[in-house]
């Protein structure tokens, strides 16, 4: 039981005003527990009350038993759960998982009409955002592993290959380290497609001149890594190589305005501003970064609208690109954590320019 | 706008009791609407009455403006669509999606205290549980090309193979066919792998003796095939040949048993029947089937305890299999479409014993 996690969820909890909540989600469940539950079609939740009160209610096909440190509620499939649950909780506000399917939720309202369903996922979502040292330290390997498998991946690109097969070495390489798995489908753009940020890997076959954007992630001890490389096959134009350094630019930029008080939007700003100021503006046609944990999308969002301030053990990407549709795109990602007096950057790997000898 | 369908939800949802219905599952909208639509963390709802007033209410990023013939309410980002939502909707009872996040509902209920959220997944549900004639037309070209998909990778097995490169020649084969995808991961088992049902297909590598069991599915025009078939590598011991030749006489007898009126515990029983007289009984240790159309998994259930009464138009797996832990694990599934006077087997692929030379 991660004593220290609960005590801060439930300082949360006081600040929006609720006294008792559920907690569904299975990374915050692993988050507080200490393990995985997908709980499918059944139903998973976790009680906390102001009193420190805790207590899972799990089916007992999860087979639990001895496996949390937590009091357990088991039931089984001839049980109605929601029933279980619900004579336990007291009258009034109770905080719900935003994700909870409505199923649960509506049979909940129906059993106790003296409920006030009210969205907790803040309380625990809010504590999340924060890292702790032990996270800090996962998060950290999580990267390094990622900056060699990209690195490998990298060495391993070659003229005829598409980016299907591209996506399948990363994912070779990263087993290959020990990685849990992907922490998102390796995400392979050659040459036209690198200027659609939501293009989908497919079989597009490696050309000269290409560029190639890798965004890449992996799992280690359940925290995602997140960085995206370009390279170029042969040499770069002279395009290629200005879009290039004003990418890398603002990434730098962006990194350096990471402070603790700082807002998101301010950090936005910096990384947007070197791209504006060259005149592309248009072409860096989303935001800068986002949280990122247990999950590869997290809080806080950083955006031109977001007015979350940063805060030491908060993680989250920086990742500006420049798109031009037809000809080609680059983006350099790297993750960072916010320090006491600036930031540290997770990924080590090289952003000099690359051209892969064809 | 699949009108016919609309006037059968409308239906439904009288025999629930409710005279108004928000849909959300992106395959009940689709079968709705003709339209995927994944809406991530963003709000998607169709509304329906039982004056039959139907609206969509998407956000402008779905791009549905022009695709659909539905009365659209488009909302961007900076407006709060649930708030337009709750503004539209009667007083009472309304029926909520059972797996819409309860964001969405809590905050409805906020909107409007007026509400009261029913389940109203029923109604959409059970319709989809009968495929009309466009539908069922989809559901045989699906499992014909997953018959001809399984038979070229059955094909393709040979002694060194492992399970994951068996899914990719699957996945390769379907892909070459023009399915747009597996309808699940393929599932593939080599040996005492074999009885473990819930096996996740990994790098076991395939040996002479193996028993090999393919459970595989794809997707054609949006419907979902799924059918296993278990070969063995070499000569087949008397053991394997008297448990292959059980579960194959289960699998007929469980589809002989399909007729409009009969319970699907009856259709259960009569797969079931087989295994046990014949002292197997305890190494069936899963139902026999399930519903399957847009999703993988639909209703009905297969199953010891399912009383839902086979109806034309009914699409399901009858699946038996045997068990052996250690030793090795056979099961024969076929989906059904139930008829006017029993049933057609969609899948035409043989069940003879295959014994592949090693």
């Amino acid at each position: 039981m991660e004593t220290n996690r609960i005590r801060r969820v439930i300082d949360a909890m006081g600040r929006i005003g609720i006294r008792q909540t559920l907690i569904s989600a299975p990374a915050s469940l692993f988050y507080l527990t200490g393990k995985w539950i997908y709980p499918g079609e059944r139903m998973v939740a976790m009680y906390l009350n102001d009193q420190g009160d805790i207590r899972l209610y799990a089916n007992r096909l999860f087979a639990l038993n001895g496996t949390v440190d937590i009091p357990l509620v088991e039931y089984d499939d001839t049980e109605d759960c929601v029933q279980i649950l619900a004579a336990d909780l007291a009258a009034g506000k109770i905080g719900i998982d935003k994700d909870w399917p409505s199923r649960f939720t509506i049979r909940l309202l129906d059993a106790r009409e003296d409920l006030k369903p009210v969205i907790g996922s803040p309380c625990i979502d809010q504590t999340r955002l924060y890292k702790d040292e032990k996270e800090l330290e996962l998060m950290r390997v999580s990267s390094l592993k990622n900056d060699e498998t990209i690195l490998k991946t990298i060495a391993q690109l070659k003229l005829g290959l598409t980016e299907g097969q591209v996506g399948d070495i990363y994912l070779k390489e990263s087993a290959a380290l020990g990685s849990s798995g992907p922490s998102f489908e390796p995400l392979i753009c050659f040459g036209p497609n690198c200027a659609e940020p939501h293009h989908v890997t497919d079989q597009t076959v490696l050309k000269a001149g290409d560029s190639v954007i890798l965004d890449v992630g992996l799992t280690w001890q359940s925290y995602c890594s997140d960085m995206t490389r370009t390279v170029f096959m042969g040499k770069a134009t002279d395009e290629q190589k200005r879009v290039y350094d004003l990418v890398r630019a603002a990434n730098a930029a962006g990194r350096a305005a990471v402070h603790p008080g700082v807002p998101m939007k301010d950090i936005d700003h910096a990384a947007r501003k070197v791209i504006e100021d060259a005149g592309y503006g248009k072409y860096f046609i989303h935001r800068t970064g986002h949280g990122i944990g247990l999950e590869v999308h997290e809080f806080p969002d950083v955006s031109a609208s977001s007015e979350a301030i940063a805060k030491p053990g908060m993680c989250f990407s920086v990742e500006p690109g420049i798109y031009l549709p037809g000809k080609f795109g680059v983006r350099v990602e790297d993750l960072v954590a916010v320090t006491e007096d600036g930031c540290e950057t997770l990924n080590k790997a090289p952003r000099d320019l690359v051209e892969i000898p064809v």
